[in-house]
Formats: structure tokens, C-alpha cells, sequence
């Protein structure tokens, strides 16, 4: 295999002509409650004949983050509480899942038969407050998994340890997979970030006739946690890790900068629709 | 120049090894009405030494597809109807805007002061129905584009003329940066696609345990879609075409098949809520 087959494809081209190289990395293990996922990534980095560059993003799949950070629960080791038992009879879902659905969210914001779609705590509208139970390697369906307690702080965590070991800048997003309003189909997203401007701020940018631009904010990690997604594979491919080499970016933001705050949200359906299951009563 | 750099970078990694290069494509000319896009996109790939591979996909811009089509409109030669007047008052919009939104449209989804989002009759769900004045080479804010009336049709064009001109089996994504609810930021989705599954269906498939996938369908054009914003860029870079190299897939689906049916939509505001607005009443 080519050493560095990153750096050999990205140093092929002009840097300034904006090519982006997307690589899985290869060789990743099993990842258990309290392995130093980090050092693990430098790793297989290194086994990869991978050195990060200035500027390289790292991202890193929620699910070895959560695995690394023991957010496993045994679904046995869960009593449902009434209001979950009757919000499971509604959604048609295991009491059990609910209850740890409901603990992990800040508010209901849609259900019904099938679906049960909240707001996490940490803010994020999803599925299953991101519960799963794919990929988990634990007797089949009776052990899930929970997203990272806060990802922007473990996003953070992983980059600063990166950083230490390779003396260069880089920036770590973790990303999920989700259902979206409007559209079929999961893609990925960012649920932290770190290093970068996860919200891109583009005010006082000109169009090609150096007008004013009227979209003035992008999702940069969430366009980045996509891109990463296309290359991770969704099933059984293993690639948790992937390196995004010929980004450029100015500032820096956290995952969070890309929750939209629920008083602005034009897409929360009214309380009252959902008056029977909300969690602050 | 290096030619071919794309060639160059991904044929310095085992194809296998899943890496993704995205490369935009130098050279666009300005597009005006009535051009041969797809003529001046295989110039513009000939010029940079890239020679389409199999597979290989061309993400092409909305904004340069609608004008090659000609879906520019002059603010001036639009008459407001009643209700447009009604609805931009509530709005906080041009009236000629909001009746070209309206004409454009299927159902208001949502609006309040600066916010107009609609179900296009194509079924994106979308801020002023996709219609954009940034970008557009006439006078500032007298003219804007519409979408494309077919995007997956459109798609299907380019496709077919520039695997004749090539010999080789492409991909064809045309691209827009939308808001979504409960985020912040823009990101890139997939208006039109052609030789590839828009929706990638992934039932059958395992995880790493060998267990079903709860998550059965990806967004694999959204995500192309927003891997290639990456490289694009929102402004003044002119980056309207994108080539990605080392994708694979089985199957194909157009981009209508990411568009959720209104009946299965949890996320439609009730029509009472819009009584005033709606289009159809």
C-alpha cells in the first residue's frame, strides 16, 4: 500500500484549486466502554501511514464515541414509569426504550405509531432521542446505545488529544445519522464539533456581481458529517473514522451553534397536540 | 497543471480503499439563457484535463441549470394578484416576489414576517419556493431565478449528452442550499439526480453483528449534494460544477424519491394554521 495515500492524492493537485479527498480509515477494531478512543485512532492512523496535515477534519461516527464514553444500557436493567408505559402503547414501541427515550429528552415533538420524535437535551430533534441499537455488540436487541452525554465536549476531547500527539491544528466533528422533516432518507449530520465554524457565518460575503448574499449562514459541519457519512458506510463496512483533507475555514463554533433555539422554530407542532405526553407537566 | 488531477489522486489509492475525491471544475464561463450547459461543462472538463471515469458524478448547481433554461424573471413584468398582496403584507416581502413564490407553489407550509416556505410544485419543501436573486447577472434585485421546472428531467438531459460525448456511465445531481426546520445553517440537497439511487435502500443489508438495519434508507443524493456545497462554495467563488470521483452504488432512483409524501409528513403545520394563505381554497 502507498504511505500516506492521502497526502499523495491532495499534493497530486494545486492545493488552491479546492480539492477535497475523503479517506476511511482502515483498520479500526471493536471499540468497548472506556478504550482511549483517541489513541486508538492514532493508531490506526499510523498504521494507515496517515499524518495529519494542518487543517485536516477528523470525523468520527457517535457510535464509537458513545461506546468509548459507556453509554450502553442493558434495555433488562430499565423500569418503564407509567408515563412512558403509555407513551410506548401509543408509539408501539418497548416501554423500556421509551422510558430511557423520555430521560434523555427536553420535550416531545411529534409521535405517533412507529416514530417518536424529541428534542435531546442537548437540543438536537431526533428519532429516539438517537437511541440504537445497530452495530452494538451486545446480545441482539436487548442492549442500546445512547448519544455522548454533551458531543461538542467530546469533540473537543478528541481533537486537543489528536493535537497533542501530532503537533498540527486539526478539527474532530461527530457525526449521526437522521430522519429530516420534508424528506426521505437519513444523512448525516453533526452532533459536535471542534476546531472548525460548525454555523459558517458568510455576512459581508459578495455573490459573483458583488452583491450582498441573502443566505448568510451555512451548516459547514453538518455539510461535512454529510460528505463523511457517503464515504462510512451505514451497515456492516466499519469505517467510523474517516479524514477530510482541503478544507479552508475562518472562526470557529461548536455543534450547538447549529440548533436552532425551539422559540424560533417554526416547525414545533403546538403543545397542545401533544399535551398527553409532555415531560414537564 | 498536473492533468487529470482527479485521475491522479484517486489512482494513488487502491479504488477499493473507499476514498472519495471532490473536485471542483475550473473554468465555468457565466451561463445565460438558452446555452448548451452540458456542451460548455464537457468544454470546461476537456480545458482542465478531467476526463470523466465510470461513475464518476457531476454535481451541477441549480442557479446555473435555471439559467441555461432560461427561468429568469424581471421583478417588473410580474402583477401581483390579491393574494399576493395579502400574503406579502404578512410577510414582510416584495409582492411581485411573493406572487411568483405563490404561482411556483403547491401549499404554504409555513410563513411569518420574513419567512415564506412552501411546498413547490415539484414537492420541496423550500423558502420562497427556491426562487433566488443572488448570483443572477442583471440588475441588483430587479430579476430572480426560478428552479428548474423538472430538475430530475433536467438531470437526465445532462446526463445522456455527456455520456455521449464521453462513453462512460455518469451520475448527474443538480444541487441547492436550503434551511431546514430545527437547524441552523444551509445545507446542500439534491433538486434532480439521474444514474444513481437518489434514495439508497439498504433493507437486507447487515450491521457489523450481523443484525437487521433498524435504518433502512439513505439520502444518498442529499448527501453528494452536500458534500459537493463543500467545494462549491456559497459566493463568489464560481464553483457551479463539482466532479466526484470513487462513489459506488447499485440501482437508481431520481431525486423525486426523497421527497416525502405530505400524508406521511409529521411536520405539517395544520391547514387551519394557514387558512389565509392557502392556494388552493
Amino acid at each position: 500500500m502507498t504511505k500516506d495515500p492521502v497526502d499523495n492524492a491532495s499534493s497530486t493537485t494545486d492545493a488552491r484549486d479546492g480539492t477535497l479527498v475523503i479517506a476511511p480509515l482502515p483498520g479500526m477494531p471493536l471499540i468497548h466502554p472506556g478504550d482511549d478512543l483517541a489513541g486508538i485512532i492514532g493508531d490506526a492512523l499510523d498504521r494507515a501511514g496517515l499524518h495529519p496535515h494542518d487543517r485536516d477534519v477528523l470525523v468520527i461516527a457517535q457510535k464509537v464515541v458513545s461506546k468509548a464514553e459507556g453509554r450502553l444500557v442493558a434495555l433488562d436493567s430499565v423500569t418503564p414509569s407509567k408515563r412512558a408505559r403509555r407513551v410506548a402503547a401509543r408509539v408501539d414501541k418497548d416501554p423500556r426504550l421509551v422510558e430511557l427515550v423520555l430521560r434523555e429528552a427536553a420535550e416531545v415533538v411529534a409521535c405517533r405509531p412507529g416514530a417518536l420524535i424529541v428534542r435531546h437535551r442537548c437540543g438536537y430533534v431526533l428519532a429516539n432521542a438517537g437511541i440504537d441499537h445497530s452495530n452494538v455488540d451486545a446480545r441482539a436487541g436487548t442492549t442500546v446505545l445512547l448519544l455522548p452525554c454533551d458531543a461538542d465536549a467530546s469533540a473537543a476531547r478528541l481533537r486537543a488529544a489528536l493535537e497533542r500527539r501530532y503537533g498540527v491544528t486539526v478539527a474532530v466533528v461527530i457525526n449521526d445519522s437522521t430522519g429530516r422533516a420534508w424528506r426521505n432518507g437519513t444523512v448525516g449530520i453533526a452532533l459536535g464539533a471542534a476546531g472548525l465554524p460548525a454555523l459558517l457565518d458568510m455576512r459581508g460575503w459578495s455573490d459573483l456581481f458583488g452583491r450582498r448574499l441573502e443566505i448568510t449562514e451555512t451548516g459547514f459541519a453538518d455539510e461535512i458529517a454529510a460528505a463523511a457519512s457517503l464515504v462510512m458506510g451505514q451497515a456492516d463496512e466499519g469505517r467510523p473514522v474517516v479524514l477530510l483533507r482541503g478544507l479552508r475555514w475562518h472562526g470557529e463554533s461548536n455543534a450547538a451553534a447549529l440548533l436552532r433555539p425551539p422559540a424560533d422554530d417554526l416547525f414545533r407542532l403546538g403543545a397542545g397536540a401533544h399535551a398527553d405526553v409532555e415531560i414537564d407537566p
